[in-house]
């Protein structure tokens, strides 16, 4: 039925399985389809009629799979993981290799990335006998637009890559990995790509997830697909080139998961964060296989893992109840804002900082809680307050999000340390109590 | 692993299942999954760990849900359907319509099709109480581009709409279509859309699947997505308006699926297809609900029902096998080539006359089978030969086609009237062989 009404749903319905035999899909009702020919798809197809017609729902499961790998050495001529690392299948990967002329690869790279490491990835590519371009890129937030992903689209246009066996790949920061995410989703419908994260940050968060996006009309990532790479190479070598402040930046989606859902996370981000900054998240050489794993290997496998339980059941955020969107209901709008005075993770942490006052005002932390995790905040060099985070900022935004999260804030707040839940009746009163007393023991001019 | 080597099926792989419990998702092995509590997602995560470190590899199935509704008087203020169509669930409809504020919709219209109902869709949502924008656009192949893209955006993004409850509506053909919904699917990283087709072509063809797309350097439907719309409303009235040429422009996609799967289409197509151009797919008044369906009706419901059979099961075109594909190995080259001469469906049954030639070439079809779909073709006032359809253009397009779909050409070709199959190995001798018998008979003046 066709007219919205409620009679819809006292018309009679037909459920159809669909099962190809000799190439041709068909419809069958369940019965039919038992019978155990052909192939059935997990597809399904409702049909109703009316005297305005037929009206067909069509039910159409589509899986993505994508690997997250952790690698040394990547840029090591003897790793294949640059080259083939996001091929899972070895019948595949033996096809892909033996597939007539030279194997082509583009890659987008930041270009202070490339500036560090350009000659190297050109070097492994020269190697391998792959014909190659790299297009260096100014992927900053200020220029994380259309424009970007036009000019990467150009690009891999006019050099010409096979969009079944050639994916994109993205060596870069968060930035660079989106925008390149995003040209690929849009080049053919869906090209692969891999992301190769330069950052801590697009380490344990753009990397694990299937977004893509770039900025428009003033708004944070208000445009993008949800399309995971074929593969996230994670080697933490690059992180060694990282300043301080960029890797504490890191550290606040790590924090967040932590708060969210993971206590022991917490303690060694708690007790050994400045060690690891100090170490730029490097391993200690290890002595032998059997020794525990390091605080920098532990705390980033856990970020992940951690992560990717969060959104490998929600890939296309069809669910609005999101723990990992924890310290992402204000800061989009105070980045924005300031731009580029705060990184993504600074902004963030700014989000989570108020977000104790109102867990706090609710009840749900202790003052000692609070407290501990603004230490913990402190400890990893990070912000926790912003002159720009006014309550106009904090109300502006969170009516921006109530607007779009089908009418309910649906608040992520921690209720403990490592524990969480979502609330959907968080009152204005609420925020407001929670803004004056979070800007009054906070604005001090040292935490400004 | 992640050298991409074969050991890494050696390596020990631990399948965890995604588990919800208190709104935080956790990882159980298979055996702790049972114990029935929480809510068990279909994702899954396999983990394999190396001195390398951890692969994780995530595999997320995506339900996409859509209603294709067919309607009598869609403008109509009567009519629910446009505003709430694409509702099905009549507990959402309740909530959706007690939402405080006045419902919003933005709508983007084909010039030509606005000049024709803009006022009446104007009329109707006034009616309504609807605050819309109506967006007229030249959707013409010509400008299908990803500046039309960015235009609606940024209009969209000025007018301001809900991403979750407010839709936004494309009324026109099927440019008009894919191009609003390459927009919605990128704005918010996805915001509902609905299809309204104004062309026999939309109505049967770009309606029905998931694609969007726009044309990139040249190239036809270069950059896109698929992400179906929340419904299409299908309307038959609409076709009223459209000139016999446009019509019969629809009646290729519709004897593609004929030639591909169903026989009594061919046959409908064959014997009633001049009345049905005459009538504009109009149905004659019904006297009485037992009456037999008109051919108008019966002909499209079976071209939508046999596309969406074909749809459903691949909707993101991971299987490169499809039937559907007829008529589009030689067309968008040959589409492209002569823009604006030939209508996407006329390029589409040029490419299928040839194929026919193939398929006979092959041994698949009798010559008199052949003759009948020409004549079909003839009687429906399609071209079955073009100047511009050179050897050179079937060797160049196949060659692409080639080199995107992992090596095989994958031809579909009919094997009778109503049924296909897809060929790997039809070789550049029988192409060649095909063309010069096609070319010879076909390209008399009166074909061309």
């Amino acid at each position: 039925m066709c007219d919205g009404s409620e009679s819809q749903n006292q018309a009679e319905q037909n459920v159809y399985n669909l099962i190809q035999t000799n190439g041709t899909w068909s419809r069958r009702s369940p019965q039919q389809s038992q019978q155990g020919e052909g192939r059935l798809s997990a597809a399904k197809i409702y049909e109703s009629r009316s005297d305005q017609g037929s009206c067909w729902t069509v039910v159409s499961p589509v899986t993505f799979t994508y690997r997250v790998l952790q690698c040394r050495d990547l840029l090591d001529e003897a790793n294949d993981a640059l080259l083939w690392g996001h091929v899972g299948d070895p019948e595949e990967l033996r096809a892909l290799k033996g597939r007539p002329g030279p194997v082509k690869r583009f890659v987008v790279m930041d270009e202070a990335v490339h500036a560090l490491y350009g000659a190297r990835v050109a070097r492994y590519f020269e190697a391998r006998g792959v014909a190659f371009r790299i297009l260096p890129l100014p992927t900053t937030e200020e220029n994380k637009s259309l424009e970007l992903v036009t000019r990467i689209l150009e690009e891999v246009h006019a050099f010409g890559i096979d969009r079944r066996a050639e994916p994109i790949l993205a060596i870069g920061g968060g930035v660079c990995l989106d925008v390149a995410g995003l040209a690929a989703s849009l080049y053919r419908r869906r090209t692969p790509y891999v992301r190769v994260p330069t950052t801590l940050l697009a380490y344990v968060d753009a990397s694990v997830g299937a977004k893509t996006g770039v900025n428009f009309a003033g708004g944070k990532n208000k445009l993008g697909s949800y399309v995971p790479p074929a593969a996230t190479l994670l080697d933490r070598g690059f992180l060694r080139s990282l300043p301080r402040r960029h890797l504490a930046n890191g550290t606040a989606e790590m924090l967040k998961m932590a708060l969210m859902k993971h206590r022991g996370l917490f303690e060694l981000l708690e007790a050994e964060g400045p060690t690891m900054l100090s170490s730029s998240f490097q391993s200690p050489d290890r002595v032998g296989a059997e020794e525990p794993a390091d605080a920098a290997t532990e705390s980033t496998r856990v970020a992940i893992e951690t992560m990717l339980e969060e959104l490998a059941p929600n890939l296309w955020e069809d669910d609005l109840d999101r723990l990992v969107d924890f310290g992402h209901l204000i800061s989009p709008e105070l980045e924005m804002t300031v731009l580029p005075a705060l990184l993504h993770g600074e902004a963030v942490t700014i989000d989570m900082s108020f977000m104790l006052s109102v867990a706090r005002e609710r009840g749900l932390l202790t003052a000692q809680q609070q407290q501990r995790v603004l230490g913990c905040m402190r400890g990893l060099g990070l912000p926790v307050h912003h002159a720009a985070c006014s309550l106009g900022l904090v109300r502006r935004a969170l009516a921006g999000r109530l607007r779009h999260s089908a009418g309910s804030l649906r608040m992520p707040l921690p209720t403990g340390l490592g524990r969480a839940e979502i609330f959907h009746d968080i009152s204005d009163e609420t925020v407001c109590e929670a803004y004056s007393k979070w800007n009054q023991e906070l604005s001090a001019p040292e935490d400004s």
